[in-house]
């Protein structure tokens, strides 16, 4: 460990805020000095934790040994909390999704500019092992040529209570999980050409946020991706699914149960065909162990913390941001034509 | 058995004219007596099977004693045949998908209607009992009101070799396997207005004719449906997935593996939050036996003749065709949409 020790702080202390204080606790080059939350409840839960909590986020702003501010605030009060943030001169890393639209997006890096400050966004689930693993497996051509990647994550929970429920704060899953599972796609595909989305929403426990979507994502000279979110699926599908020309992938779940089956002789003569329903196919008739070969999955051991350590590290001048202000554009981007794809159930193209 | 004994002929003695033969033989009412085929080594064939060849297609349309022709040929010609076969006087089935456009399939209508015949299509999978058991389940309500269904067949030996492989005689996966899930989809959701189609394709392993495709398809009143067919998952995604709000069905395979859960107590108090990859969640946190109940699949029965025997019983005056003209017409514009679709990367709508 080199570089000096940040003073670190929180604003909103609830799930998240919590999460990140832990972190501010446990990570090398940084240290929590506190927390500020709007409802004094919270409080009062961080003081009876040994952690402590500033009067106002006025307050909080003023410590001048302050040099990094986590925002875990709802989605609608982002933009106001960082800008301000970043005016009294601390260096800010604000929850997913970083804002309600781009046009936000874009106050917060100009005030980033003109206040000279660090501004990145806590997009944590890059360094998922089951992101990472299916990642390693794609790009190391274990497929052959990909043509399709699924990430789906499912839970039957509905929207959980809360502002997450409403629209005026930047509810529903596009924005609660979307946000990441986009994130990890554009990520990987690097600077392949976006081409077009299409998706469509349940709202099957609220009316006012999506609880559920499924786009449907074209790269130029990239694999089609499907990318869903369901709240209502008391059976889970895999949470990833790939197939290259020579080669399928699937990871069930985050402990990356699954495996990869590749093939090793194409031709196989004279298959018969197999009874499928009330009919005879060739076509689907599965393969035999002379054609195909099963590989267990090696996972990637990845860790939470690397994401603060890529901060410290870019604030002492070691590293470079790993969360950049492109990526951030082009993934709000991306959120808002999933927004208008859904709303006029049409395709829309970049 | 009541009614007279139909004779019955195949023309096209191929993988699917054996089956006919076959089922012609096999069913009452309908007596096999004889097959056609442009290949001279498929009559041969059919006579080493103790089935009657006749010298030509005019020989055979011309045999007063053959009321029921079924046509199982590639599918550029089946205009030409089922008319020759209709204008002879003859009953037809004909094998799917029935044409190559809407434009051909009203021609094939006109004709039956013009010569007072039965034209009709083999649309067998009408009688898969994956497909019966899924329906019943939902329609019985048993995951409450239906959101989502999703139907996937996954093969990985690309398309067959043979006409299959080219545009000019019908060939790829929309009109080979598509047109069986799609007419499942349309006949379940019966008068249900189709609103729209959003489809993509694959060309994997054969740059002519698609290799898979998946459809997005909505419907007024209706759940949302997946429709999935491909040749290069060498991993299967299952046959079939749906949910809907107070319930999920996964059945895997044609042999109905599977299983119903239903939720019968929706709250939950203080879930606590689960580790997901590198991150917290309250909602994808897994449901326990507290609040969902799992159940099998209880398959339903079918049998494979019923086509046949509806056919031969609607001949006998004594039953209503099941594979109607205004379904037909309905499906082969589904499937033009879903090639539209899929060119133009548009949403097709209705």
């Amino acid at each position: 460990m080199s570089g000096k020790v940040i003073g670190g702080a929180v604003i909103g202390y609830g799930g998240m805020g919590g999460f990140h204080s832990e972190k501010m606790q446990s990570v090398d080059g940084v240290e929590l000095l506190g927390v500020y939350d709007i409802d004094p409840e919270r409080n009062e839960l961080a003081e009876s934790r040994g952690i402590h909590a500033y009067p106002s986020r006025e307050a909080l702003l003023a410590d001048p040994k302050i040099g990094l501010v986590t925002v875990a605030t709802p989605n609608d009060v982002h933009r106001e909390i960082v800008i301000a943030a970043l005016a009294a001169g601390k260096n800010v890393i604000c929850e997913k999704p970083v804002a309600m639209d781009s046009a936000e997006l874009e106050e917060m890096i100009a005030a980033a500019n003109r206040y000279g400050r660090l501004f990145t966004v806590h997009q944590n689930r890059r360094w998922d092992e089951d992101y990472l693993t299916m990642r390693k497996i794609v790009e190391a051509g274990e497929l052959g040529n990909a043509y399709r990647i699924e990430s789906r994550v499912h839970g039957s929970r509905g929207i959980p209570a809360g502002w997450r429920e409403e629209k005026a704060h930047g509810g529903g899953m596009v924005l609660d999980w979307g946000v990441h599972l986009l994130d990890q796609m554009l990520t990987m595909m690097g600077d392949r050409k976006l081409l077009s989305v299409y998706a469509t929403m349940t709202n099957i426990t609220n009316d006012e946020c999506d609880d559920g979507f499924t786009a449907q994502v074209k790269f130029e000279n990239g694999p089609e991706w499907i990318v869903e979110v369901g709240t209502c699926n008391y059976i889970e599908m895999p949470r990833w699914y790939a197939f290259g020309d020579s080669g399928s992938l699937i990871i069930r779940n985050w402990d990356c149960d699954g495996e990869i089956v590749k093939i090793y002789n194409r031709g196989e003569d004279d298959v018969p065909p197999v009874l499928a329903g009330a009919g005879l196919t060739r076509t689907m008739a599965p393969r035999n162990e002379q054609t195909v070969e099963k590989f267990p999955i090696e996972r990637v051991k990845s860790d939470w913390a690397e994401y603060y350590r890529n901060v410290i590290a870019t604030l002492n001048g070691k590293a470079e941001i790993v969360v950049t202000h492109d990526q951030l554009r082009r993934s709000m981007k991306l959120i808002e034509a999933v927004f208008e794809s859904a709303r006029k159930n049409e395709v829309v193209k970049f």
